[in-house]
């Protein structure tokens, strides 16, 4: 294993784990729960957020930027909401340090604040505090609002990317006229984020619903997007929320509709966040590293010389700057590492673990036959080839990678959906064959938390594209018309 | 005055606050001291972000991500560093809120950390401390990383961008092999906010150093950009620190030279924030309201049709469909105003107010004439032009535009530069002429102190390119070698 990481077969945990610190993609912090986001991770992270956003402004929405802080009161406007989060909040208490006298920095207890302040655990209650003052009329919807920021929720078992405490997110929260428009809006950005997991994280993902029991605190239907780790692990990749007036009604937000009559307003939230970081490593590396989709990596190419003398390298350097500048014309993001204090070899792994999706090579010899090695990243092959029309090849080629990528991860969930049709099949394949369990279920959360509680496995969601289906349910063999999507998940 | 905007002449300070609000910049929350930054004006500092960002990559910058908590201790661990942010510290103290069973939700006192977190108020500690496992060797050095983040300093009176309690910002941390390599990059960052400043905002500013008193809690030397606002008084615009080996002493942060010898780290740090949208208003605008450099407005065009019918208005789109797309193709942001439910002189008045540089106007008779309307926000001029080249006109003009809003904020500051010789002109300047005031000091920060304290003028700086001239200082009459700049300070 190269750098000391570990076989994903033996233990996926600590692979992953490791992957992520040695890849430099991110690392625990001093701070209790809290990740550093490397630079490395943290340019992967950018471009996921610059797709997505031009994908929020294609679609009609604005940025802006909400408090930080919520006051306590907030919270328990909305009943479920802040049973929802009340057990995870970082509260603010006072807003002064002082010196105790013996050189010792304490609170100062002279500061202390008459109302407790939370750090956002999301956004919802002072954002619909503040649409009270922007909605008055129809005129004034939709408001289509997004926010990029960083929100806090106190876990007690951590892991980078996937469950932080601190950890960055972008929250669309936007408000409508009738329950319809806003039930499209949660449509469509559900949509939004399976095109972004698909075309861009090369993640296939399986669009549903959350059942009552797993619906965010506060909404009347969560949609989600569903992907599939290597190790059979479920991850929930986004959701978005039809909040219904419920944050209307707690905020007190009406609007006059065209005939001049108050009713309430029509909500959704939906959100994406670091954690999809943590799903494009889980998806789609192996145990040299990173296999990062040619759309999110930073460096696309990475061009190694191979030399034995310092002309022999200026020659390559010659050749290299013209192929450099035809492959930044097509706007291929590439890196040239003509450093001379490390090895070839030490470079070649170096690249497989940051997951850069191609290798060029050139040698001496490459340059009297006018060719190159070219190297994937996906497949893990190399082909020697001709120098002319490389910079075409290559284009083509991030393309190809990009979608054998997605392919590869479509055969993978394919193969490791499976239905179940009793609770024995169930469980063996659980332990057995990991993976996506499409099961019927009689549809009470009793039912739902029992199978939770002796499984492990949970109802990711129901599939929005479900087909109708008489059937009994695997635990309770009552009537069930559908099956749903069950797995254990991170 | 146009929606209630006070008039800035009569009173300066509402006249901002106001201006802000009304032209949908930002807004104050129920957070006491944090705002809510509008979509309109969270789109101009998306502007800005962009700007900024490119440049620090353009001088071998990466973007990273470090917690928003640090731990009380961190704090204490660089003396002066915790004597200048201790005062105005959010602190959380409990991870849980609890129903006391009387349905209010408490903070659960089973939950007190057992070490109290400081939300940051700027991020040296919690870096450095990282960054101690980052460096080993001069091979890991310069480490060149900004982070763009919320930070938090607990404010008493806040004022919209200018005082809030969060603000957003980005701030840079650079670690060096030697102290000539890091003042270079304390210097390199200077010039960078100063060429933004100046090319993007419009706004002349000065460099400087920062007297000691002045100076980041915790640097050697502090260098700054200041700007004067349209009242007379100065806006630190930037700062960039020069802060030695202190945070690598405080965080035991070493490096192995070329030779193989243990030394400190030389270290800088540097930032920018949502301040300067304050800095951007009060620089220019006017009773109409906002007056904005194309290089940053949102919209750089509005085009608002004048019709008498469903045809004529046919026909004027059929025009400006053409027109959109010529522009569009000069990567010009352009805005069409069909509604039909406002009247022209509405929409005109709407569109000083948000400060798009260039309206076209194109009525009935335009449209017989070949002509258009072109308004401009900065010098509030019309001209009936030609319809034939209007693309390429309206391209140059934003290109002059930008530079007169420069032009008349650089005249502004040179007429409101002036020199004082003796305490009695100085005190009477800054009641009569307000603005910068060049005049000597001797160096001593007890003079530098009484002066703050009988006139609330403060040494903004003692600019960089300052010539050495003999003087005589207007308070204590003792020898100086240069003048420093004076002025009251926002």
């Amino acid at each position: 294993m190269s750098k000391g990481v570990i076989s994903k077969d033996e233990d996926y945990s600590q692979w992953f784990n490791g992957l992520v610190v040695k890849a430099d993609l991110a690392e625990h912090s001093a701070v209790k729960g809290c990740m550093v986001i490397k630079p490395y991770g943290y340019s992967i992270w950018e471009k996921m957020q610059a797709a997505l956003d031009q994908m929020f402004k294609d679609t009609g929405h604005s940025n802006a930027y909400f408090p930080l802080f919520i006051p306590k009161s907030f919270f328990s406007k909305e009943a479920s909401h802040v049973d929802g989060f009340a057990k995870e909040c970082a509260v603010v208490t006072h807003y002064r340090l002082k010196n105790d006298g013996n050189g010792n920095i304490i609170v100062d207890e002279d500061a202390k604040l008459e109302e407790e302040l939370i750090v956002r655990p999301t956004s919802e209650t002072i954002i619909w505090n503040t649409y009270r003052g922007w909605i008055q009329s129809y005129r004034d919807l939709p408001l289509l609002i997004n926010q990029w920021a960083n929100v806090v929720r106190w876990e007690m078992r951590t892991r980078l990317f996937l469950r932080t405490t601190e950890f960055l997110w972008q929250e669309g929260h936007t408000a409508h006229a009738t329950a319809e428009e806003a039930i499209a809006e949660t449509e469509q950005m559900l949509n939004v984020y399976a095109d972004f997991a698909e075309n861009w994280l090369a993640l296939p993902v399986v669009k549903g619903r959350k059942t009552a029991n797993e619906r965010f605190a506060g909404a009347l239907d969560t949609y989600c997007i569903e992907a599939l780790m290597q190790d059979g692990k479920a991850l929930q990749a986004g959701t978005s929320h039809f909040l219904g007036q419920n944050f209307a009604k707690a905020f007190d937000v009406k609007f006059a509709n065209k005939e001049g009559k108050l009713d309430y307003v029509w909500a959704t939230s939906w959100g994406v966040s670091t954690r999809l970081m943590g799903a494009l490593v889980m998806a789609h590396s192996d145990d040299a590293g990173l296999v990062l989709p040619p759309k999110l990596a930073p460096t696309q190419v990475v061009i190694v010389p191979i030399f034995r003398s310092e002309e022999e390298l200026a020659q390559i350097s010659e050749f290299v700057a013209t192929l450099t500048k035809e492959l930044k014309a097509k706007n291929i993001r590439v890196k040239y590492d003509n450093r001379d204090t490390q090895r070839p070899g030490f470079k070649f792994a170096e690249y497989e673990l940051k997951g850069i999706p191609l290798r060029v090579a050139i040698g001496g010899r490459d340059l009297a036959n006018g060719t190159v090695e070219l190297a994937r990243r996906d497949t893990k092959t190399k082909e020697t080839v001709q120098q002319a029309g490389l910079a075409e090849m290559i284009d083509g080629l991030l393309v190809e990678i990009q979608a054998n990528i997605y392919q590869k991860a479509l055969n993978f969930r394919t193969e490791n959906t499976r239905e179940a049709n009793t609770y024995d099949e169930f469980k063996k394949m659980l332990d057995e064959t990991p993976g996506f369990i499409s099961a019927h279920w009689d549809g009470t959360p009793e039912t739902e938390e029992r199978i939770k509680q002796e499984t492990k496995a949970t109802i990711r969601c129901i599939p929005l594209d479900n087909k109708l289906e008489d059937g009994t349910c695997i635990l309770s063999g009552k009537p069930s018309t559908q099956r749903v999507l069950f797995a254990r998940a991170y």
